[in-house]
């Protein structure tokens, strides 16, 4: 079985695109005034994920709202906590509709400077409502920075929460406003290699041992730097990080050529590797080296050296393992 | 021969920082003020740079003001033109003391939200004196990406100048006022991933067809996804990075591990990659799994696959073709 566990709802009807600009601006939409009907969402998915998953050969993606439409710097965080609810009730709807192939992963209504305790309410809901994993945004302002790191006592609530329900959550920004940053040029990228590096500085997984978190997108730069890193940790005085982060953090294989993969699968163990391409996603063309898309991921993992435990453990195992919720359908 | 072109003075006599700590406090220290004699000078560079260079078996060093200590962020642009003139004057004593070894490179006096016009002075100032190169920092607020992005016409006045006299630019950031950026783990990297970024999505080199830029840091996370650079450049219509970009823009080689600079040496065009290690910098250990030195990148270039000729154009002849008024001593 080959499972995505990195897959966006970037395919969402326009009603719900729609209803979110009325949202931002009317400010007092109901959600009952979001139409969408189940043959428009399956039709969503027959032509984009549903026909990628068969062209490639995965099985199930795991999928979340469009990472760049969290946009919780966008209103205050009563706007954010129903434009939550109602792409979270819509991912659910995929997934009931089609169990064997999505499995849910909610966004959290985050907003810049209010507590994350803010988001335990919509998490609780989601758990209860089936949902294996979370994205959890390190910059709710959208490329200015002004949140406390990741190991902030800030944060805690939130993980509190993750470790009671054993929901992993993929530390993932959304869009950017600040122009320096091209939001999945930059912003995703460097939010990947901050969150890792704050990750070394902190100690947080001494208040939480059975905490989880995904760093996407092959984890920025980190292993490319992978000697940067252990060498910054030995200067700190931090253990080894096969010690210090790697029993809980886990990377996806969202890298989008050949030799990118290959040294994520040389640095990084492979029980830390997860499989994902985030298809229809950020990098949408075929690349004319290759003559096939940037995106799947699978066919590097396919063509790398990998003997096939490790490619099982990395296609399946790791996420069955990772994400404990999920049970196939 | 074996040309370093990334080495800050990190290790300059404690007088330098006395006296920086009396400028920003005291604000009316006379440049004067600061006494280091040229044994000083000698002591410093001779148990750190030189050693490792003789150890290592480099041979020159492109030399400019330790980056983190430019602080672009510190007072107004009155200070960090003094602080400029009073490390590059620095830089450019060691580099009279020592010119078989080290080659001088500047930093400019930047100040946030100030015209970079406002570092032209300084810069003829340097070019006058033989320096080199210079460092420009895309950042100067320290970690709150105030600035335009690169291509913006904002920085154009130093562009202007940089051409003029055939210098090319370093884009080193300096220190992280913001605790979301470890500033030598995410801060540098980061800025490295974001520099390359609005070089893709801008069109810099149609205005400026003979300007060189330097990524420092191995070019942060852009090799790595060099696919993800790839697709997004041709998702934005732009032509391939080897004609949108690579006539101008180099990468260098402070990356810490053998499959590191495997991945850059195989992703990066050979005519743009320039020798360099940082050394006395970012990460100062040894590494436990090979028993050297992490920042000993002339090591890791040794022990890859290039052949002579490619090696020679990364230790040298790239050097000289890009910092063209750098004229061994």
């Amino acid at each position: 079985m080959i499972v995505d566990c990195h897959g966006h709802y970037t395919t969402a009807p326009q009603a719900l695109w729609d209803w979110r600009k009325r949202q931002v601006s009317e400010k007092s939409i109901s959600e009952n005034q979001l139409k969408i009907s189940d043959d428009q969402i399956r039709e969503s998915l027959e032509s984009n994920q549903l026909r990628i998953q068969k062209e490639r050969g995965s099985d199930l993606t795991f999928f979340s709202p469009r990472a760049g439409s969290m946009e919780h710097h966008v209103g205050d965080a009563a706007i954010s906590a129903q434009w939550s609810r109602v792409q979270n009730d819509l991912i659910t709807r995929v997934c009931t509709l089609d169990p064997k192939n999505f499995a849910p992963v909610c966004m959290l209504p985050q907003s810049p400077g209010v507590s994350p305790a803010n988001c335990v309410e919509e998490l609780e809901r989601c758990a209860d409502m089936g949902f294996i994993g979370c994205n959890l945004n390190p910059d709710p302002s959208g490329g200015w920075w002004k949140e406390a790191p990741l190991t902030d006592k800030w944060w805690y609530p939130v993980y509190e929460k993750l470790v009671e329900y054993d929901i992993p959550a993929m530390v993932h920004v959304s869009s950017s406003c600040n122009p320096a940053f091209h939001f999945t040029g930059a912003h995703y990228i460097n939010a990947d290699t901050t969150a890792f590096m704050q990750l070394i500085q902190g100690d947080l997984f001494k208040d939480f041992p059975t905490l989880k978190l995904v760093i996407p997108h092959g984890g920025g730069a980190v292993p490319y730097h992978w000697g940067r890193y252990r060498g910054l940790a030995q200067d700190m005085k931090k253990p080894l990080l096969k010690d210090h982060l790697l029993k809980n953090v886990y990377f996806d294989t969202c890298v989008y050529h050949q030799p990118g993969i290959d040294l994520l699968l040389k640095v990084i163990p492979v029980d830390n590797i997860l499989f994902a391409s985030e298809m229809v996603g950020a990098v949408r063309g075929i690349d004319p080296e290759t003559g096939q898309y940037f995106d799947d991921t699978k066919r590097y993992l396919d063509n790398s050296k990998l003997n096939s435990a490790d490619k099982q453990k990395i296609f399946e195992g790791n996420a069955r393992r990772v994400y404990s919720r999920w049970k196939p359908a």
